[in-house]
């Protein structure tokens, strides 16, 4: 990319934490828990070879210090700084799935991100565990001083804002096996050279050129930083770690702790575990990437699906509960509400790839804590119909758990936003399952669920109409805690072409594989019964949908309500399918090839400029809505190339990813909602790993 | 006090929190481990008898709500709101060191934090440390509905604007033997009513008047309260708990918890406990307040002695290290330095009254880990005498205890702000030790220090001259960690005055009275030619002052060194020799008769407009600074009043409280440092607990 400055994330997994940078400015910073960067200063940078002052990257505000808040009377000169930042030319950056490499001057500064696949912690021994769950990453910092004829700094560091605790530093007379700076328990960057030296200071001048040595270990200013020396003629290399820490429990109503206290007492005891593996995480660094070059992406595609990889590790949270059982969160980005359900499905696919066993833990809670029974009702009619089994669409938000069959995001009484997810989190439940019982054959899991994949069915069939002989496959009715209002979809703040889940032809894409795969588990479960029933479902679905394509070509968004929105997502639903074990389904000249034909032609239909395509060719999920979603766009993307057999769009890639690198969106690193392409919702988001679906174009070059 | 809209803490003993009310707007609410109040909406109100809308007290902004965040196309309507802010004449407060209460049309709202000696944690059972540690107030909430013809709602909440959680509900189906709302795992404000129902929303105003009472439980809006009702006819009393918790490890370097961890596993067992206890607190609170009623105070010295113990109370932190072993920390105020010493030997007079064990616990940490043995040297020389034991300024700051032997705060070669403080911090543990072993006549802790003592007195004499023969008394050499500035004494953003500790007679009259305490205590433990050598420092000491006084009556400042200010503080150290057995040498007609005939004649000189009052007739601590100290003024007024025998300044009194009540001021609750009677620094600050030494006016009347 062209484009330097735009923040990305720098996370551990599991930990919710994440080195934020990029963005000009102090936009950056470690960062744990947090609705969106950190916003602190971010100090990196070298001597001059001419020893004449530093240069720096322009991550941090030339501010003035707060001692006047103790020497009240005094009158603070304007200190000269000779801290001078590299300009934009000088500047280079690399930017991959793990590694994030910048270069200025003499100065290399790689960033190394854990992205590996998380070991199952009922299962995985305990050195596995660590070096996934350690909550940490990586910098390797380079001085070519090989032209030198002195000495040369380099200096890395920040001023935390964390409202509790003060900056600290960890120094040789402590005799911890590093040295470091941090903020309280909470964050730490630490080092093993000797020949490095800490301080915290009131300012970074005061730290890198210190009048005493003996200050650096001052305690109240606000930054802290390592500086770090090579000798004339040498290139230096520098090993830190970046770690972070919560001790103690960390989530409410639902009591847990972080899983890697199970594993790492302190934050020092972190900081030390990667000092000791720095080289396996730098040999996994180059596996990442290799996961993802010489696949066949376009530079656009490439960097989007590296970019939003980093996004979602930033939300992750790998908890532990009282029997030491894992609790895996998916917190929803600036919103933090854990584990949206409606999330889950889209993640789905990069889970099953690296993690399956997230997907089953997320499932498992959703079921046994996240489930509810609710009963029925048509639009305009007081009437209640047996409904049956559904889920939450989230388990709590910023580390507050819901209620046992409660969202901490549905409200009674509502059509539009906030209102309820019933049909679609159920639907959402069974496509998740099927995915990942065809990616494991996790059979123990399947049988010990039987039973709910079939109240999840009558539940579907009770929502297409209570009387069997009038079903459609579509979904007619909206759960009472609608109070009269009506259930949305996932595209809660978009108008109703996408955002009414009752006779959306989106939802009825995703109910039809939800009823294919019910179909092949019942049929293998010898449910013979319910398999036919569940294929009758999923025909007359494709039937419903086949008697409403207009003669333009086009399915309207919402059947038989008087909307005539064209939406892209209507093909959304056929990615499970491929993935799930149905793939015959997808057939053009199959069982349903009436409606694969008839949904590729929708997509030609609408992916058109003025429908579906904004002036610049990147994708328009409704004609009738200016807010359009990256994630489910990559996704949309991926049926209509992969399956459908439509051509590739470069040039709504390219679209798709200036949005993100735009001057004011790239501040939120990966953002979903952007509304005339600017990011307005959904900031900061872990969603975009529906492009891991990209790698499915080339997979004969999987290793 | 006429004026109603000031902050004050409304804190538990030992937790470093507090809830912080009653300066208008968002600046109020629940704080743990912060520089000044939490800037929270904080939510107090009843419904209009009348029922059309609701009354409440001016403590939150009428601000936006944030859905939209979340619906982003969403176009907000003004709800027009019905809530509104009782007019100032229709509120009243009564305003005690243990209760503050708000009384509005029907409403009375009463805050009652605790106020009592909290126990040696090594001896005392279970029970009293539970009851002094729990992390809690109290509230009482009362609606007088006898009048009312229909049930009528009071509500009590918060926004709370921690960055890492969100707002909480405990409700009766959590099935806690309370309902509450908090945020995260770190404050709740909780009752056990059964007529009470609590909700989250993203405005008061849903959750008072919900649409569905389903909706109370949603999870994302900000906003907490618990509503409380009234059926017609009657007063309705409510209890409330309002509590503050942090787990694990808090501080660094030496990690340590919050000793209540011990006690309660987390907030709600907090919470239960307290509610549990309501009328124990209830009946220590009346106690409290009969310590400081009727002994005679003014108004204005009332409500100061109060209101210091609240901001006191606020920045206390007893912590628990690895093996239960207690530290007691005081934090201060808005720097939050830990138990820094100059602040210790202010606050000493309180803590001995209410609970002297903290005293040895700051002194023994002071010598086992925050002592250090320098050298020292005369101001412009090279050459290094032998010095001696001393003490640091401070432990830490901001929960990171500093490196042993070393303090947060001071630098090396300075001599002004942050410079050293070792002779002053070195008087300050003997004077401290004194008056501990005078009231407790603690023989083991005396006798397991007795080296110490010597050590001291050795260090004393030798940074008064390497030459026994030319000793005066007083400070001449300044520590080489000074590296040829000089030590500061405890006005450090003071001008040379009161800022330079070399001599200085401010600290010589201290080290007089360190001098005076040594000469007893080697006295009755047999260390005879101490004693005598010890007499004969604290005569010198006495000699050179009075050498120095001038034909007008008054001793300059800075002796022997050009300086002609005048100062108050040169008596600061009588106070000792009151408290720690000597008093004897107070006596005008005894052995130093001169040197506080001297003294008084002293004050009374300086005492004057344009030299040490300012023009309202508060008192200026220095004729050369409009930087004056509150904490320092009430000591030095009671020096004066009780020990100097000068009338009561009850002009002073006011002058100084309207300064506290100042509009701008009082945001901070008690401040210390104020420019021209703006709190400039040392704001929401501990050490105004000088006024407690205004209960021995009238001791007569203690029970």
């Amino acid at each position: 990319m062209e484009k330097l400055f735009f923040n990305a994330h720098h996370s551990p997994m599991g930990a919710f934490a994440s080195f934020t940078l990029g963005y000009k400015g102090a936009k950056g910073g470690l960062g744990q828990e947090l609705v969106g960067p950190a916003d602190q200063n971010v100090f990196i940078g070298i001597e001059n070879a001419t020893r004449d002052g530093w240069s720096a990257l322009p991550f941090f505000e030339m501010a003035n210090d707060d001692i006047s808040r103790y020497d009240i009377e005094k009158e603070l000169d304007e200190i000269k700084s000779n801290i001078e930042f590299f300009a934009d030319n000088e500047i280079s950056r690399d930017f991959g799935i793990s590694t994030d490499t910048w270069r200025a001057g003499d100065l290399t500064f790689k960033l190394i991100s854990p992205v590996f696949s998380m070991p199952d912690p009922t299962t995985a021994d305990d050195i596995a565990m660590k070096l996934a769950v350690a909550p940490v990453i990586l910098a390797e910092i380079e001085i070519d001083n090989r032209q030198g004829k002195t000495p040369r700094q380099a200096f890395f560091g920040y001023q935390g804002n964390d409202p509790y605790s003060a900056m600290r530093s960890v120094m040789k007379c402590d005799n911890a096996p590093f040295i470091g700076i941090g903020q309280g328990q909470g964050t730490l960057i630490a080092t093993r050279k000797l020949n490095a030296h800490i301080g915290i200071g009131f300012t970074l001048k005061e730290v890198i050129e210190p009048d005493f040595v003996e200050n650096l270990s001052c305690g109240i200013g606000g930054v802290g930083a390592i500086t770090l020396e090579t000798p004339a003629g040498e290139i230096g290399r520098y090993q830190v770690a970046i770690a972070f820490y919560r001790s103690g429990i960390v989530t409410s109503r639902l009591e847990t702790s972080y899983y890697y206290t199970r594993y790492f007492k302190n934050i020092d005891a972190v900081v030390n575990f990667a000092l000791d593996n720095f080289d396996i995480y730098l040999e996994r660094a180059v596996a990442a990437e290799r996961m993802i070059n010489d696949r066949g992406l376009n530079a656009e595609q490439h960097f989007m699906l590296a970019h939003a990889v980093r996004s979602y590790y930033g939300s992750t949270q790998l908890l532990r509960q009282a029997d030491n059982e894992p609790l895996w969160v998916v917190n929803e980005g600036e919103y933090r509400m854990m584990n949206t359900f409606d999330l889950t499905v889209d993640q789905l696919f990069f889970e099953t790839k690296m993690n399956p066993w997230t997907v089953k833990n997320e499932l498992d809670m959703f079921v046994s804590r996240y489930s509810y029974v609710d009963k029925v009702r048509f639009p305009g009619d007081e009437t209640e119909y047996p409904g049956g089994i559904s889920f939450t669409h989230d388990m709590g938000v910023a580390n507050v758990f819901a209620r046992p069959e409660y969202s901490s995001y549905e409200l009674f009484g509502l059509d539009g936003c906030f209102s309820h997810m019933t049909h679609e989190q159920l639907v959402n439940w069974i496509l998740c399952g099927s995915v990942y019982y065809e990616a494991t054959q996790d059979i123990d899991w399947l049988n010990n669920n039987l039973q709910i994949w079939q109240d999840c069915f009558a539940s579907m069939c009770n929502r297409d109409n209570p009387d069997p002989d009038k079903r459609n496959g579509i979904m007619s009715l909206d759960s009472i805690r609608c109070r009269g209002g009506a259930e949305i979809t996932t595209y809660d703040s978009l108008d109703q072409s996408l955002g009414q889940a009752r006779n959306n032809i989106y939802m009825a894409v995703k109910c039809f594989a939800a009823y294919l795969a019910m179909e092949k588990v019942f049929g293998e479960q010898h449910l013979t019964e319910l398999a036919v029933a569940a294929g009758k479902q999923a025909e007359r679905c494709a039937d419903t949908l086949l008697a409403h394509v207009t003669a333009e070509g086009y399915i309207p968004a919402v059947i038989d309500e008087d909307n005539d929105s064209r939406i892209i997502p209507v093909v959304e639903g056929l990615v499970f399918p491929y993935f799930n074990g149905c793939s015959a389904a997808l057939d053009k000249n199959g069982r349903f090839g009436a409606l694969i034909s008839a949904l590729k032609t929708h997509l030609e239909t609408v992916l058109v400029p003025r429908v579906c395509l904004f002036s610049d060719g990147r994708w328009k999920l409704s004609s009738t809505s200016n807010n359009s979603w990256l994630s489910k766009t990559y996704l949309c993307q991926f049926v209509a190339q992969q399956i459908l057999g439509l051509p590739p769009d470069p040039v709504a890639d390219k679209g798709h990813c200036q949005q993100l690198l735009d001057d004011e969106n790239s501040y939120f690193a990966w953002s979903d909602q952007m509304v005339d392409g600017i990011a307005k919702g959904s900031k900061y988001y872990p969603r975009g790993v529906t492009s891991i679906l990209w790698l499915e174009y080339n997979k004969q070059h999987e290793v």
